[in-house]
């Protein structure tokens, strides 16, 4: 089972209502071949595990953690605390301040301790997935080739977009 | 030295800039005679520290903790988390977002494990250190007399303010 | 009946349209087997009985005082205008503004006059009763002890989901 | 003295150090004849007075309330609970959050009890004062053709920039 | 019928679309009997029309103008340029940024021409209709004494919720 | 088919999911008898195609850009730094912060490059529609007469919410 | 003197303290032969002028208009009601809120009345004066060309700016 | 030369003004011995450079872009969209809405095209370098020892921070 199996990314989200966003970031590393594990831990109820996942991590062989979280997001700034991984961040949108407070808490950390942070919202999982596999593909060549490929499939929805838009134009004017 | 001496608050803070706004709160605690200790800690960049200061504190004696940060805000959280005692929340104004990020990454926790947040600016560790006197005063008769006496006087200054402004409408008017 | 017989914490909330997010409160208050009790004041709307629950609030035993309010929310900043009781903000969501209005109108208290708080959104009561709770126990070993429980239980409900989203994974990748 | 002869309009500010701001309102009511009162009542650390000020507005023959606040700014909201009369709000910037907080404190007012609010900024007290003076006059129909006249000013004020712009614009392209 | 029988109130909107939230101020108005009327008159679309009304206003017998609008809501603002009758900004919700648009482009008018401010949200129209009610009745005491009325009446509604909301705590008690 | 012949006006959107808010836009043109047509093309997806339309397009007879696009919203700035033909932007609203993020995106550019910003939300596409129209009409008096004809056209249609509003008041009082 | 003798860009800002911002724009206008004249109308305090200047503007040669105002920033809206020429917004950034109130009033007009709104801040006027230039060359080739070479220049800055860091980078480095 | 040896790391920056900020990564490279360049280049004003400069990193050698800029900051999307190296956005802060739009417009990105955005404010370029030396370190054992030894380091200067507070508080309380 390609994600257990001396997993190297790291996915950690702040609780199991995040898993169906938090998925998105899943099926890309799939799709590339990195192998991944997921957890459910909190910086705030499970701070014990949450900073021993992190202070592991390291020489559990992972290289990338990616930490969901949302309101006082604190959970990629406490994983980032505890290890010289780089740690990227997930703010997940929803509450009422609809993730201003997420991205916030996430971005704004002090000097020294980095959390780069993806798009707020749905793209934010499949962002920090691809950038992951960009640091990963910073060591592997054809890993790097196949991030060539992902993007040349970015560009050919755009262009199937942009048929699709010709046409409901087309038969609007009736051509 | 009263505030080394079996401290029953503890007042932490992210970096030690933030010493001459926490200071206020140092000298609240001090007139209402509440033994208290200051600690510089960082969530991020000391996170040993700061779990093991917060683990400790109940069997230390201390009774409330005060966290004060800026930015990414997660020292209150990050405290909150491995404690049972009431943590209170001083968001530091300041940085490009002036504090909104720290009120935002302060008061915004998850349900379990609260933060009680106070003003944003200059009066926050003054309130910070009220309402930790109002905390232990819910147990010492004595205490909540003299915030009785506290609340008289900020009456007297607003009084003295009044005066004040009478005096300077009365001189413009010519009386 | 606990929550009328001498309760120590008052539930003070600006309109009966805001109990079924209150009420959360309560439940966590029952759990905990604090006597409380629940009252609709409005700042606005009935600013005499506002101003007599406060300064009745100490004489008549209560301990602690929670005030739920959203929009202009003036109710925690009055409520502790006229006790020296600790007064807790529940600012509550809703309106054009979602509660951004109400968090800033609960937090942003002026020197000497805390209001202590709680999450905008739904963990907002939930926390205030949390925090009623730990300012109780701080002269109340076995109500400490039973935070200790309470902590355990939300690091249980954490591991419960960490176990889900594991089933949920291992079925997607169908080992 | 005009200002204290039978006062019409009463101006109520939260802190002494508001005087400077609140001056404006005090020119404008003067320039109009109006007779005022000006007085320091915090909402929060002189509740009693500030209650009792707007209980007895009416009474002593007050016509009209401007109330001027900052950060947390519920003496607009609580003046306005306690009397019938026109309660106009003067949000003050400064502070953390710039007067954003006092603004959303004072207008977000909940349904039957109004404060009418006026910009955010400098122009805060002008603005109150010209309507209050607006409000006056709608009983007194010289003051309403003192009111034409103002308008005329601000006119001329405007002309006089525009010949003024384009002195400076000539001398520029050296005509 | 009361509200085109020499009307003192002129109520403007936009967009008949803001009609829904619009007429709750007519109700108000109503039940206090105050004659009025409404228009739809958009600044932007039908500028002309904005300014004759707002001119000829005072020479009609209207004595309070309120103007209801969203966006970038700037009628209030053309209206009080051409009138020096009060002038009161009802901004309307919605859009993408929900009314905040609204809020500031009504209230932050410049010096010398203000747009008393209501709340964004239902609680808008309501309110500019009770401040209407107010300023009319700083010359009209049997007016003054219905409001004072009102206020009680908002009271009872808040005890009302008061008894609902402990009918609801003692259900679920089991009392 | 008009909006293929020697097009004069090109909108280009981000993604084909903002066809039908931009659809909007090409109505308003057609109602003028513009040409246009119509691309998908990704600033950050498909880069060199943007950077390609943009360089291409006065060559190519355009003589006005449409830029719509939503979150980071770069499209604007990135085809105005291609071409020295007006570019348009049109914020999509939407995503966790519904817009407020392609509004600044897009009308926050650096001296030199501007991208002419319209209406967040609904309005935007015929907004920039219109804008297109009267840029193209400052060298074409028949098409600046048909701009005349679209002013009284919305005059017509304030008027007949007037008179909706009017009939709906009406029916209410019982006439 | 080129800026009156038929002048095609017509420049009006709110208030004469907006003048060294929107000389900005009369710079650019100059290096570009354009002719163009300025005027200090403001929307709310002298709104005939406003009103007239609009209705007038295109019977008088103007071809496009640009209006710079701040706060509740009608000013663009109020010219863009009357007449069918581009209107271009320059929100001017201070006060209270630092110009986040004069972008959305100017910005976020209804559909119909564009306001085609440039940069908040100092390359506002810039922005607008180039947007005016690319507008007027949508029928003027030679124009179009000086564009052209506007953007050369833009970029010669950039490179020498590229040249200044590098130098710098070198020194520190001591090569 | 250590940064033009063989570059690993690119730093890009919108203009030359951003240097004293931006200088803060090249300090953080050079201690950890990292080959470095810096380039200015401007996404709107010199595309073609910016487009190039990312589409011929990976082949000249880079593993890492970190792109500084302020305002509409497009330059990290736009250095993403031509390139599949790890590419990490520095949001400047300053202008109008003090960097606001800069951190949105530099995060925001659509699905497929990660910015890795760090700090608003002057931790931005530091966290910027280290997440980049951390990237690299994910290759480089000795490299990942070095940030161990640099975490040290920043723990030992808030221990520093602690004992100069304890000092100043202890000549306070003249000990």
């Amino acid at each position: 089972m390609e994600h257990t199996n001396n997993p190297v990314v790291g996915i950690v989200m702040g609780s199991d209502s995040d898993w169906p966003i938090v998925s998105k970031a899943t099926e890309i590393l799939r799709n590339f071949g990195i192998a991944f594990e997921v957890r459910v831990i909190s910086a705030h109820r499970t701070p014990e595990p949450a900073s021993r996942y992190a202070t592991e991590a390291e020489s559990r062989g992972l290289r990338v953690i990616l930490a969901a979280a949302g309101g006082a997001a604190h959970l990629g700034g406490v994983l980032a605390a505890h290890t010289v991984l780089p740690v990227l961040g997930i703010p997940i949108a929803g509450g009422a301040l609809n993730g201003l407070d997420a991205l916030l808490a996430t971005v704004q950390m002090p000097a020294g301790i980095p959390v780069g942070t993806l798009t707020l919202g749905s793209a934010g999982p499949v962002n920090a997935a691809i950038l992951a596999v960009q640091i990963l593909a910073t060591s592997d060549d054809a890993l790097r080739q196949r991030l060539h490929d992902y993007k040349k499939e970015l560009q050919r929805k755009v262009e199937a977009g942009n048929a699709k838009v010709a046409a409901a134009l087309q038969q609007e004017t009736g051509a």
